[in-house]
């Protein structure tokens, strides 16, 4: 994921600079965790891909969650790595089955090592965070964490039978929605509450939260792929059109087809007979039905829907960071 | 994993008897997680691997641990179906690495779908098995999964890393196979105990018969490829010098090479310049330094230490029948 956008101060940078010392522990363990004395293949992949520099969007949702909540141990360093290395172990096997070339500006391990380290290494890291989390000795951690582990697992299984799929539905979509982003987001701010003992009112609105962060994200994301500034995202206007990815422009599209519009479905998206003009035709067809409209609006619901949860949980800078976030993850489409 | 030999009525066949209505409620739990609504490719994946009907040996010892140590409730279904999943994760992700084409007789997941469905689906069995583990609600339980899960992903890495590299010494060659078999074996047996409240002792042991049980099937297997009867194996005779794995009769010699033999396992292990009459040069080399007895002799005793380890266990059937297989993975090299 990419959250740049031309704000100068943006609330994930602010959230970083507050939570600095918990980030460092979690930065001193991750190095720590990601070390295997026999098999130095394991710390070189890992390495790659943590020292490029994602955002640690997902660690800071449960130090945030955690030190908004009162919480004063050491189970949050645990949780945020946990949540880390799931995250690099989904993005190392994402990049084999997508035969990606690039991540974070880099080459991918895939193509600097090869597919097998990238497989197993990926496999390494799960392992650990499976360690990571059982140290905590929560029982309602690791059931909330074997949980999104399985809805991302099931959410990555369906994107690959949805590809290409014209019957793919918005219910689908959503469920692809909470496999790539918004069930790791949604794990890694609930079980920073849990562990800071909050009441289930707010466990629950964290779950909330981060489930409703993730889903506007996303779906502004690919709105941005049919229009707008794609330095943000990192992509090119149309690569999902291109590469045959059901989203919802298009599905929204598709489901108000006439006779006419549904054959260049048919031939663009199924069977993937594109030439250079279709991507026009595609968002002529998409401006026809006015879908980015309700797309837009779609994304800006669930940004909504994240701010509200956060009304039960204390007032706290932290707070105010997260509410800024929600809004700062659809800014770039409004 | 092959076990079949001549012998009439197999130690793991008796297992299976005397464990049938156990192994029929952990059938049903395999069929019933393995389930997706949504994304019907994981149970097609899933299902082309579990019926093609592997041994179960690794349930098994879970099951006949608890059994055999007075276990009465359900989550011994759970743990067995737990290392059958993981189990079946790391065959589909090993076969993506191996770039293999056959498993159990039948064409390999990697080769029937993708390998993106083998990576996903696989993945998706790890959480299914985190879930079913965490639903034990035994901190212990979880606590020695995580750590073989983390064994045997380290040791798949060292195997990569390890191969074609002369520098592998056996302490690196017994890491990798605790990786690939014992880990799992250890863990399945140690787990059936922990649920049962036995004591320490009894469960340490456990873990010690699974732990040697895995070692001495391990070294056995990689035995029979320099010679014997590989029908056993599925593997035909000098697989692992053309795939220049560096196994127990390889690592011995190489340690008592003299300068000309030093160049031939360069040549043919290091370099991978191999031409026809390089296996039986090698079986040659290997004869000269008798390190096909000296890897037999270490089986057997591997052997002994799991039938040792099962001396603290209660006086039951099944333990007859773990003592009887402990035997039956080194009677086809003795």
């Amino acid at each position: 994921m990419s959250l740049d956008t031309e704000t100068s101060v943006k609330p994930h940078e602010r959230l970083a600079e507050y939570l600095a010392d918990d980030l460092s522990a979690v930065d001193a363990l991750i190095r720590e965790r990601m070390a295997s004395e026999n098999a130095p293949r394991i710390p070189e992949v890992t390495a790659h891909l943590v020292d490029a520099g994602g955002k640690r969007v997902r660690p800071m949702l449960t130090l945030a969650a955690a030190r908004l909540c009162g919480y004063e141990g050491v189970n949050h360093h645990r949780l945020a790595a946990t949540v880390e290395f799931i995250h690099t172990a989904t993005l190392l096997h994402d990049d084999v089955v997508d035969e990606s070339a690039q991540r974070r500006g880099r080459p991918t391990a895939n193509l600097l090592w090869d597919n097998k380290s990238s497989v197993l290494v990926g496999d390494y890291l799960f392992a650990r965070s499976f360690q990571l989390m059982t140290a905590t000795g929560s029982l309602r951690v690791l059931d909330i964490l074997a949980d999104a582990s399985a809805t991302i697992a099931e959410g990555e299984v369906l994107q690959l039978t949805a590809a290409a799929n014209l019957a793919t539905t918005e219910d689908i979509y959503l469920k692809v929605v909470r496999g790539k982003t918004a069930a790791l987001f949604a794990a890694a701010a609930e079980v920073g509450g849990v562990i800071a003992g909050v009441s289930e009112e707010q466990v629950k609105s964290l779950h909330t939260y981060g489930d409703a962060l993730g889903i506007a994200f996303q779906i502004a994301d690919d709105l941005l792929d049919y229009g707008g500034d794609t330095s943000a995202t990192g992509k090119n206007l149309g690569d999902d059109f291109r590469e045959r990815k059901l989203t919802l422009p298009v599905i929204k599209a598709v489901a108000k087809a006439d006779a006419d519009e549904q054959a260049f479905w048919v031939r663009t998206i199924e069977k993937g007979d594109q030439s250079g003009a279709d991507l026009d035709q595609a968002l002529a067809i998409i401006a026809k039905h006015g879908t980015m409209d309700a797309t837009r609006a779609q994304a800006l619901e669930w940004s909504a829907t994240a701010k509200d949860a956060l009304a039960v949980l204390p007032d706290h800078p932290l707070r105010d960071m997260l509410r800024d976030l929600a809004d700062y993850v659809v800014a770039r489409i409004n």
